[in-house]
């Protein structure tokens, strides 16, 4: 893909990329996009995340292995195919001691600022939740510990070919003023 | 605040702006911001969202009547001082009834591009969540169905002053290579 410039153009470029081209991505290069992340917003500015860099191959498979369990794609072995899988954790909040649908607003705008960069640089991303029904199996496999979460998997690579924009209903249909309105 | 013209500049540039210059804000602007919004990915690609543009001074009072219940401010009167509101609303999923952490997934990323398109304008943003205590009085007064919740209250408008770049710790301290670590 090509990089994109107009940030205006950003976001109708943003495509869910499954397909890679066998070309490694630099850790310098992952790290612009991470840096990204740790700029978005969080509650009460916590900043409450962690980002696992998945980059061997064997866990890449493991990744893949659960997902194949939960999730019927129609492109198997995305977590191989990418040479790198991004796996953003939060912090449980010790408060309720669950993740709940508040906390991803703490997580899923970074999640998205990643993305975001990774497409500024013309690199695919995709995100995917579906692991969370095996959770307690890729949690294992991470170590990650009882107090963190993890909230995706976003498998990160250089797409194999270009992708237009996005398309979207007419805005209208997602608009409503000062009440709701189906 | 001055517009951002370079992509990779704008998710340092992102701030909380919780204090609005006397200046309304054109609809055209609030269309082009909830453009980049449901531009945004989300699972399946199945956009459950509604985004409400409360421009209604009497509406926008109630929301600080509530906010102030659960949120103890440095700024009172947020959502007054705004000359717009926006309340990202998302559809609750049939299987569960009820949102989840991963629903978030599916509406936190297009609040941040919301809020991304809002920053390349010049335009302030902050993400709050805290209403949430108050949800039932909220969707009453909005008038959000059982089947719908919402996500945040986004307050947009011209800040009062130009604001820096945010600042953050080294991100080694937020990443960690193929497992967690602290």
């Amino acid at each position: 893909m090509k990089p994109v410039t107009d940030p205006m153009q950003l976001f109708r470029h943003q495509r869910a990329v499954r397909e890679f081209a066998d070309r490694p991505v630099e850790d310098e290069t992952i790290r612009q996009v991470l840096q990204a992340a740790v700029h978005a917003p969080s509650g009460s500015n916590s900043q409450p995340w962690k980002f696992i860099v998945v980059r061997d191959a064997a866990v890449r498979a493991e990744l893949d292995r659960i997902y194949a369990e939960v999730h019927a794609s129609t492109t198997p072995g995305v977590m191989s195919k990418a040479p790198v899988v991004i796996v953003p954790c939060v912090k449980v909040p010790e408060r309720t001691g669950v993740v709940g649908f508040q906390t991803g607003a703490s997580i899923y705008p970074a999640c998205q600022n990643l993305m975001l960069a990774a497409r500024l640089l013309g690199l695919g991303t995709v995100l995917t939740t579906s692991h969370r029904q095996k959770n307690d199996e890729v949690k294992a496999l991470l170590g990650v510990p009882e107090t963190w979460d993890t909230a995706a998997l976003i498998p990160l690579g250089w797409p194999d070919r270009s992708y237009g924009p996005n398309h979207r209903p007419p805005l209208d249909e997602a608009m409503c003023l000062d009440r709701f309105a189906e």
